[in-house]
């Protein structure tokens, strides 16, 4: 993220009063007021094309019209609010819907947890149900992967600087490298496979194997098929439950529902949040097969699990958009433009430069989180935001939302890769 | 809570879809569609008095019009849903209205972390803080305390059977005695003191003591006023950060907009969330005095951190109960009221009967969780939605809407009183 | 402890060689070598009174002659010095000893678990006895009590200086206070009680409660037979195994074999060290009534369970002190004299002087680590040997060898008596 | 080791009293009485060649007559047989001779640490230096490891069947490959390497990587110079102690004092037990710079903290066996020996066999555990005590004492080939 500014004036009142935890707002300066579709408005009127869009939580824009009126219908009809884990008519509905456009097409037969509106709460909802299931405490999770921050979930966590903020000893997660940490010739699930067969690896019999099929957070390093399939037979040969996590890299975000779904594996466990309510109202989903759907009545609980509100535009989201194949086939035609202008910007970067992810999530590692964050600052003062991601910050990575109009997409991408050749040619003018 | 029963029909899909952690909807068994002020109406045009208010989130009841009519306002001309935690206008409003009319008149100097929007996050980050600021681990807790079920939060957590679903050991937290725990005549903060004075006491050295003035989910169990005191002065003498979870007591539940407020102490951190809202919408918020406010940017993260609809609605919640005094003064009122009706069901109940809880959390620890449940599901037949807390479920507690109009309470009430001598009757003359 | 004092001369090897954790050499400044009986010598010649006895690791005095002997023969014949867990005569004959001599004429049915030879390691083992009879992780230990500084069971020792070497999070133990932790008004069972039955007193379900019935390092501090025999009462009814640490006061240090003899308890698992191989050897032992002698063949291993030589120590003290009651009876005669001059030492130090211990392990908890130094420096000045314990090392304890003859006992009590007398008046002079 | 076998008769004792932790006596059918050098003798004077020694705790042989003189001329000279750390003179000779005949020829400047006496101490109180020096909690460990079996070194220890024992979570270490665990072609260090290097691999800063030159209990694994020297490398690059635990291939096991003594590196902390003493008694010593010579006074103690007896025989040991290059010189020659007699066994096993091992501790993986276990029964039914190693037991480990004459070390040899021909013989038999 860009560097931090001083705030002044109507800024005051955020540094005042709100936690120096707070992040983005220090990069992209500005008060937001308003959004539709791609794009967010200052309060200066002026207009941001957003490939941030909430780190995937927008797949589908900003207060998206069927959704929204959606929402103020069952808003305006006094619709419940706040439904502990009642039963309502929203989330029957969305029940029903999800079942019937998600699960059945695709022959799962997963139930649905709802968690704490939040990942992390389903990750640490996940976490439980595979420790209760095989009654072993070990889980293996991945180099450089991102699960959460609250406890249980950020023992899952690569990231130091996060961990580091435990405060405490984070325990019973066993790290692996994920695919292509050891460089292309090396396939690490050789790694996971001689541990997991070594009774005297140390690395004690795993209740689950939990990866992203796309590291979002750790610089959009995208898992191989083949790879995933592996490390989900080892879990199944090792007796682990595989847990997919697919808050950032589902909903559409690789271009299908889900992001392993042209893999060939069938996880025991998905979680999910970021997208799935459709219109950025918070939302923890876990979906676990019947088999492993082991907590008790309220063993896991919150008083937010189910948000009525994300119920209503989930279901919307999920009529609207996977009912059948059209928004897939965009995503496939968008994917190609993002793919090209990934290479360009590459090319612009130089020798140095690494593409990245997958799908609709991808990015370009530009070798130092100091050029990315250059690069994203000279775009926001263009007016798009853009983030970077990976251990240093040194990927670029676009996320914009998967109904961006085609022009605003390569608007956005001109804007980028613009920026990128000012920054570049910049630092090669300072180099003479 | 009410035992579970068999769904058929329209619940169907809960049982095949949903998963076995959920509950409320298992003991009160009817789907519900719209609600407003302290009714909820279900399928059939039922109505229900609500006497568990969202378990205290919705303590200015259903579908406040106020907040109803500023987030449909909110919506419709494209305000931001979702905004990391960017600068939003929804958010500066927020802030301000919060410094003005919460923190200012009663002299808090504290910075407002939004955590991701459940209490047991708000909590997390709380003990993170506490940790950080001290870089010390152990944190005291309290017997019958809840904090939530993500692993950190569960360390702290009480309740055996949330624990067991951790499926790992739970550390970093010392449990001591709340108040009133070991009888009248033992003041628990002597063990307190004594465990914190001896240096082979085997206590480590408290980075924080955490306690809820009033523990709604262990019980209804108020600690007085001495007892905090002692706790506070302890926490200072030893160097230790004093965290008040206000998440369920919270939000004028307790008759003042913080439970502590009369209390004379000084929090050095605070976790909201459930009615923070006012709407019923997930929130989290840690309060926490300058000079702790520890984590760097991003540290404790989670994309739903900040949720801009809820920004709307509690700024509006706040604008509209807490700008005077007015609502505190009809406060005390109903509570005269709920403490005559709790004398009256513990008479009911009879000599094994006990009063617990504070301002308008309040109930009766009847003395078997099978007579509350009983208590409770006669009450649900008769139209009134109130449920049970404690370590075996034995106090039917209640937490009405704080704006419940007199009438209504009293017709709950009275819904309540007449379920129990039912009860009561029908076991006497079985018994005989 | 006595102050540390500069080394010179011959003891630079040890300053220059030894790491700063030595600590008992720092308070008695000489060179010690030889011993016999409760008299130790120094390389000047100087004859030392021992009551230390290496914290009661030494309860039948320095080289007595009939294991002596009969360890110079087993040398001498080549006897087997290191025998790992193979059958050998020697380990054979010490357990026919004493299934013989102490466990059958106590009824008891325990097997013996040769563990690494230490009392940690034997605390160690107890404590994965319990967790994998019970299937359970939580060990309830006490204010003050000690049990070692091995990572599993420093975590059940209170004192906080050793406690903060782990440098690593201690889990899996909850803490209670000990008898008259909480004054003489206040029973701690009933707080044990009270948590154990209280299924949200966030105290999980004991593996195992497991105490020193007279805590040495603690303080002297001697539980009631009431007291203990309620813990019993509380561990049976709770599904949790019952730990004696008998390491210190066992072996006749209280006045019989086990210090729990005359409790009317069957401790479950009983850890033993010190003084059980008689001569000062390296020796851990644990017993385990049958039904939880669960570890597998060598799943607690190490390489020196079982020292051969100890064995043959162990037998003969066995044989020696155990076949009939005449030790008893001795012990008894003693215990009287040095009950009289601990009420001497106490009437000298004043109205703060506090009685503490039982049987032979017994001192007077002076008031300050200072005044019980001191006292113990001019002791050894005087040529006595003795140490502090406690919190704040506050208490002069006395661990005499039980075998020491009866006029040097009273010598010994005689220069401890005079050399507080000698501080007291100082300290009164310089205060006028 | 060979399969159980119903103990009769004299073993009775040990079935009815013992713990079914012993091991072992399992194996190794008989009553051992004596033994002298290089022999076992039973109590029906059947002689055993001894090539297990103690689990190289006897590298000097049973009952070296000049440890065997000393030590009982110790003991009849009233010698101190338990000193606690008093300044002792056996302590102060063997620190001297330590210092003159280990120390200074290597140019090492450590200071040496006296913990209890067994390995798992030693390790323990080497992690805590570490962890306290570095203010780190992360230790690095190896697959297939052992450190030892308290729950400190447990963490640290490979082996799934200990770690199961321990009936908690083990925390604090983080596992990596051990050179040649993936293979020839894969450098483990990489993995090491990009796991350190990278913020956001989840491997904690580490306090210490702790290794083992040559895994005895591992399966004889044998890490190389070269990647010994990488992770040193790595070591100090991150600011991580190295430690090299010695216990089982020090003191002269693999052709030098210390396993490492020709890799060139400088480990900041050893740990040594087993052989130390000489003669088999019960020592545990760790060697620290002293500027990680961090522990407190008694920070890490333990009463048998220095066994005098194991003082006076280490002295002799070193003197005898290290005052000159003479018995590495012999080492040499024995190797080559034992070199032959290993490739000679893998040839009668076949292609599946693997030579594993370096110096005197060598032995070949056969293939399995069961093939391991019946050439060992074979080889003691033949009059040869040795063991298996590995995982799976796999391989047959030969850890003769250093100082076996030639002629008795390969008649053992040739035993054992025996042995390994009739198995072979008698499978193929079986096969046809």
């Amino acid at each position: 993220m860009p560097k931090d500014q001083t705030p002044t004036g109507e800024y005051e009142i955020f540094e005042r009063r709100e936690s120096e935890a707070r992040s983005y707002c220090r990069g992209f300066k500005t008060m937001f007021k308003k959004a539709s579709g791609s794009e967010l408005t200052d309060d200066k009127d002026r207009t941001y094309i957003d490939f941030l869009a909430g780190c995937s939580s927008l797949n589908y824009g900003h207060n998206d019209p069927d959704m929204k009126q959606a929402l103020i219908d069952h808003i305006s009809r006094d619709g419940i609010a706040h439904g502990l884990d009642l039963h309502t008519d929203a989330k029957s509905d969305f029940l029903k819907t999800f079942e019937e456009k998600i699960l059945k097409p695709r022959g799962m037969d997963h139930k649905l947890m709802f968690t704490g509106p939040t990942g992390t709460n389903a990750v640490e909802a996940a976490m439980k149900l595979a420790r209760n299931a095989t009654g072993r405490e070990n889980i293996i999770a991945f180099t450089d992967g991102f699960h959460g921050v609250t406890l249980g979930a950020l023992a899952a966590t690569g990231n130091g600087y996060h961990r580091g903020g435990a405060g405490i000893t984070l325990n019973g997660v066993t790290r692996v490298p994920f695919d292509g940490y050891m460089g292309e010739n090396c396939d690490t699930t050789t790694i996971l496979e001689a541990m997991l067969q070594d009774g005297s690896s140390g690395v004690d019999a795993p209740a689950a194997i939990m990866l992203e099929t796309v590291q979002g957070e750790g610089g959009l390093n995208a898992a191989s098929t083949e790879w995933v399939q592996r490390v989900a037979e080892l879990a199944k040969e090792h007796g682990a439950l595989l847990i997919v996590d697919d808050i950032q890299a589902g909903c559409g975000r690789t271009g299908t529902f889900f992001s392993f779904e042209k893999m060939g594996i069938e996880p025991d466990i998905i979680t999910m949040a970021k997208s799935v309510s459709g219109f950025g109202l918070p939302m923890g989903l876990v979906l676990v097969r019947p088999q492993h759907d082991v907590m008790g009545p309220a063993e896991h609980n919150g008083t937010f699990r189910g948000n009525t509100h994300a119920f209503v535009t989930a279901r919307v989201a999920i009529e609207k958009f996977w009912s059948d194949d059209t928004f897939e086939k965009e995503l496939a035609e968008k994917e190609k433009i993002l793919s090209g202008a990934m290479d360009e910007l590459a090319g612009i970067v130089g020798d140095t430069a690494r593409l990245k992810g997958r799908g609709l999530m991808r990015g370009v590692d530009v070798g130092s989180g100091e050029l990315a964050e250059e690069i994203c600052g000279r775009a926001f003062e263009k007016g798009l935001v853009v983030e970077t991601s990976g251990s240093d910050d040194e990927v670029v990575k676009i996320l914009a939302p998967l109904t961006t109009p085609t022009e605003t997409f390569r608007k956005g991408l001109d804007i980028l890769l613009e920026a990128a050749r000012e920054v570049v040619e910049n630092h090669k003018t300072a180099a003479e």
